[in-house]
């Protein structure tokens, strides 16, 4: 019985058969397609679009994180915020750029499918994504069908923009209802 | 672009070429290894070793659980607790019995090794099932060796049986340090 305990184990792991697959299996767990549409008084509606694709772990499982880093030959890790009082460090595999999104990330999930209910959210991330570059995020319509869109996907937490607890206790609220629908999404646990 | 929302796509997913990294994906990301020594009056010792594999997912991604299922051929869903107010119901994928784990599960994840920090765990269950196996949970001595693997096992969150922050204030907490120690371990968070 095999009883190794060594969790730094990933060297060469993407040359193991169906790597594509793993990679397919943790994003199915652990991914997580986020578009958020918040107020930025630089863009020219107030609004700016942010998309990222991301996977988070703690402290010991950075080297799967890295694995994904050279897999994909874009994004980074970046130390992330803990929201519970958990000691180890989180790290974040993160992908924000539109081009790295679209011509890499997009085009492997689409390639390789995913099985979980996320497979949902990353059709509504590629169709924000679509949206974006028929440049609908600079008309009033445009913005509000992203908004409809990702109003759908799904949701580990409330944003920090709209907490409906108290909608008025934090500055950054906007103050119309569909400005608030516009910031409220941040996505999601399956 | 794809956007297909389809979360329950599931269907044949076993066929596609490196299922089996898929799963071990899947379960690098979601799954659970976890030990548990508790009080049962009925066991020799006054305490039961209880073992189980579980990938725990939302209603929506159910089907994905199912096809573990029929992966495995072993283990049920169970439906889960929340520990948190999300409404959504959740569903768990619970392999128990022994020779289950022994001669199915392990062997798959043998043949086919986790990449994050969950391979440590795994590695430190195998070792309490092989203890088991050598019937040393019927023993002080080995009861107090599986203990101690067991502590070294990441934890998600602490047992029911032991809060450190109000370690009388639970009827079910053991009274000495080592009983404690028995009882406090279960798996986590990577």
């Amino acid at each position: 019985m095999m009883t190794s305990d060594n969790p730094r184990g990933a060297d060469n792991q993407q040359e193991r058969p169906g790597f594509e697959q793993w990679v397919v299996g943790f994003v199915d767990g652990e991914g997580c397609f986020a578009i958020s549409v918040v107020r930025n008084a630089v863009c020219r509606l107030g609004w700016q679009v942010q998309h990222e694709f991301s996977v988070t772990q703690a402290e010991p499982s950075r080297p799967a994180l890295e694995l994904l880093v050279e897999f994909f030959g874009v994004g980074r890790l970046i130390p992330n915020r803990r929201s519970d009082n958990h000691r180890t460090r989180l790290w974040r595999f993160s992908v924000k750029r539109r081009d790295d999104l679209l011509w890499v990330i997009v085009p492997f999930f689409e390639e390789h499918p995913l099985i979980t209910a996320k497979r949902a959210d990353f059709g509504r991330f590629c169709a924000v994504l679509q949206l974006m570059q028929e440049r609908a995020h600079l008309t009033d319509t445009g913005l509000a069908a992203i908004a409809a869109v990702t109003e759908q996907m799904n949701r580990r937490q409330r944003s920090r923009f709209w907490n409906p607890q108290r909608p008025y206790a934090n500055q950054l609220v906007p103050t119309r209802v569909e400005d608030m629908v516009l910031a409220s999404w941040r996505h999601g646990d399956h």
